[in-house]
């Protein structure tokens, strides 16, 4: 067993107590935390097998990002001025990449995607895309936790659809036990491009290996009409009537989620991400924050992947989210600072159905922590704006100095401990290199 | 003369021809770029008192912040959940603290307002506050440029108008020959805190030291109420009738200036400024960036003070900008990414009448320049994305390693040359801790 003591400046614990130890200390376990309280209270005595004072640093829980395409950093900067958001966006854009790229290309967007999700404080992310066999060996490389989605696009074709359930029952097999990465279905979009054929055979699959949906939803208003056409009815409560909602559920987006079927999702294991610089960039529209918030769904934070976004840094989604939903509603306290915060921690927890064991920092939940860096820029005065302001507002994930997951640090020192970041990136632009060729002949 | 070889991987101009060099060099004689090119084209046999490789950095100018309040990170937190953009809002919080603070606060708060500017790439700003002769000296000894207007709220009263205009006068006084810093006016808001009588006599002095009015302007719609009133036509009518459309204005936000009068401006030295966090955070909303940029009106980038924003970070206001408007004008294409560079550097430069001299790397403009770290993360892969879109979309303000201001270096590989952050840092902060104390007594 090993036992590290780690001490800093601030610990600050978004837990539902709101805990704050200033000159805090925590002791880690193997991969939990044991003890959080002051330096003062701890027995000078004690020995450990690792001690890291941190010193000027707030060491709070790392961030989950509910929605990410953790491949698609080949494509960043492709679709700028487009969206990806319409049938036509997406397929003039990316589609036209996705289909001459193969299997060798996926590691190194899937590397550089981690990396950059590490140096700005995410500790766990939820994925979703094709080729989920050579991401995981990636991911698992990156010491990052996750969970991953086999994304499904079957369009009603059985040819697609046998061998599209087939490999992902392949892919949940392969990670049966994993210590960090769990497997997930991930029909790309249900009704839109996954027929009710395969949702049922998805739903026994799903049975069988006790997981998740992680879906697009409400992107637009494909699903309603769809469903309103031939059930008469919206997509959730389609959903409900064929028992999804009882199931673990990521709805990705989810802009236009009619807002009657709120009270119908809200005791369900049901999240909305939201994902605004996403949903603004696309010029979609963002999820009705307010009203999922009101009704008591739960709501996780995401920042899709890199070609809508451009950023991984979910720092900055935090700060947009305020801004955003103040302007829209012209109210300034329109969305409390906190409650931002519970999104991009507790909120992706609660969404993948590991909140007792991750999304705070709390004795007996798994070491996923990260500290900034308090002689950065962005804080002063301590004491006019509280901790919370400040993350939400004032800093970035560029203030992140150290990450743990599940007891080991990725990130010490403003430095990667798990790869060697220009090296995988150097392997990226080999592979974008090589895709560009691929598209010009 | 002090004649400076800096090389660098990227020399970005954002010149009207946008030229780029990969594996580009500079050559600054004491305050002026005198070369830029290809370092191939470099005879390596010459020369320099200095010779300093950045490597693998990308070097472009130096940002404009074209709207501040530098003494106002006193008050950073104080106003969270609030508008500073109604009478009630300004007075219920920030107006309290204001009334409470003396001189020896400034200077603390305007230093680290310095500091987190230099650290996230701004060399010049546009700044309005009251104790504008407890600011400058602080902005002198950070080695920024700026252009500094005195705040003057005078409502009509005789003693408070000839008091301000009096001391306004001082300070413009002082200004005279500086190297870095320009004095200008700065009625708060015209017609709303500053009455005509006070006007004909800011003008005046205006005359006398050849300067401009930054004024706040249209952050609602009190001057067009008031115009329509009294004049019975718009505020910017009616300053043009007064001859002020003659002199250089900021007119800082520009949320609800009237769409006819765009033409009216258009070929006058008027800049509006664009500070999305500021307006959304606040709940009013922004200026009609599009309606701006149709009409041919300069527009620059602002991050107004930051209790408003929290954050000085210029790269944020790029990002936001982009997001925003693709959102608010439902077209993901809604302004082009080289644009909101233009507002954040020539925007701004045009905005103090110094696009000749900043605002691009132009051989003969002033050394003003800034250099972010390539191996950091967000800039993957380079074939994919171009410079433009990773600078607005994907990194940050803390990429930022090197900022050089008039020839000189105010930041070098991270770290402060012209001043000890920390140190004013913890002035900031007894300064704030003090004025807590009289708050509550």
């Amino acid at each position: 067993m090993s036992c590290k003591l780690i001490t800093s400046d601030v610990v600050l614990c978004l837990d539902a107590d709101d805990h704050i130890y200033k000159n805090g200390y925590m002791v880690v376990e193997d991969d939990r935390i044991t003890e959080i309280g002051y330096q003062k209270d701890l027995d000078s005595r004690r020995k450990f097998d690792e001690t890291v004072e941190l010193g000027p640093r707030l060491v709070m829980p790392g961030l989950v990002n509910a929605h990410t395409h953790s491949p698609m950093t080949l494509f960043r900067g492709h679709v700028e001025g487009h969206t990806l958001f319409t049938l036509d966006g997406w397929f003039n854009t990316i589609r036209v990449l996705e289909m001459k790229i193969d299997s060798e290309m996926i590691g190194p967007g899937v590397a550089v995607s981690c990396a950059e999700m590490i140096r700005t404080g995410t500790t766990t992310f939820v994925d979703q895309y094709f080729w989920m066999d050579h991401i995981y060996p990636e991911v698992r490389k990156s010491g990052l936790r996750a969970v991953l989605a086999y994304g499904i696009v079957e369009l009603g074709e059985e040819t697609a659809r046998k061998r599209e359930l087939a490999a992902a029952a392949a892919f949940l097999e392969s990670l049966q036990d994993d210590p960090l990465l769990t497997g997930w279905l991930g029909p790309h979009a249900f009704f839109v491009d996954n027929s009710e054929t395969a949702m049922g055979l998805e739903k026994e699959l799903a049975d069988k290996y006790k997981v998740g949906f992680h879906t697009h939803f409400a992107t637009g208003q494909e699903e309603n009409d769809y469903c309103r056409e031939h059930y008469g009815i919206t997509a959730i409560q389609q959903l409900n009537k064929m028992g999804f909602l009882e199931y673990p559920i990521i709805a990705a987006h989810s802009i236009g989620i009619p807002l009657e079927d709120l009270d119908t999702v809200k005791d369900k294991p049901f999240t909305a991400v939201f994902a605004p610089s996403s949903g603004m960039r696309n010029a979609a529209g963002i999820a009705p924050l307010n009203a999922l918030r009101a009704a008591g769904v739960n709501v996780a934070l995401g920042t899709d992947n890199v070609t809508n976004n451009n950023s991984y840094d979910m720092f900055k989604e935090m700060a947009i989210t305020g801004k955003i939903m103040a302007l829209l509603e012209r109210n300034a306290d329109a969305i409390p600072t906190r409650y931002i915060l519970d999104m991009a921690t507790m909120g992706g927890a609660r969404a993948i159905g590991m909140e007792k064991e991750i999304g705070s920092l709390e004795t007996g939940k798994k070491a996923d922590l990260i500290a900034l860096d308090l002689n950065e820029i962005g804080w002063a005065p301590f004491g006019g704006q509280d901790f919370y302001a400040a993350l939400v507002y004032a800093v970035s994930g560029y203030h992140v100095r150290d990450v743990m997951v599940n007891g080991n640090w990725l990130f010490r020192d403003n430095d990667w401990t798990s790869m060697d970041y220009l090296k995988v990136r150097g392997e990226l632009e080999a592979k974008h290199d090589e895709l560009m060729r691929r598209i010009k002949e």
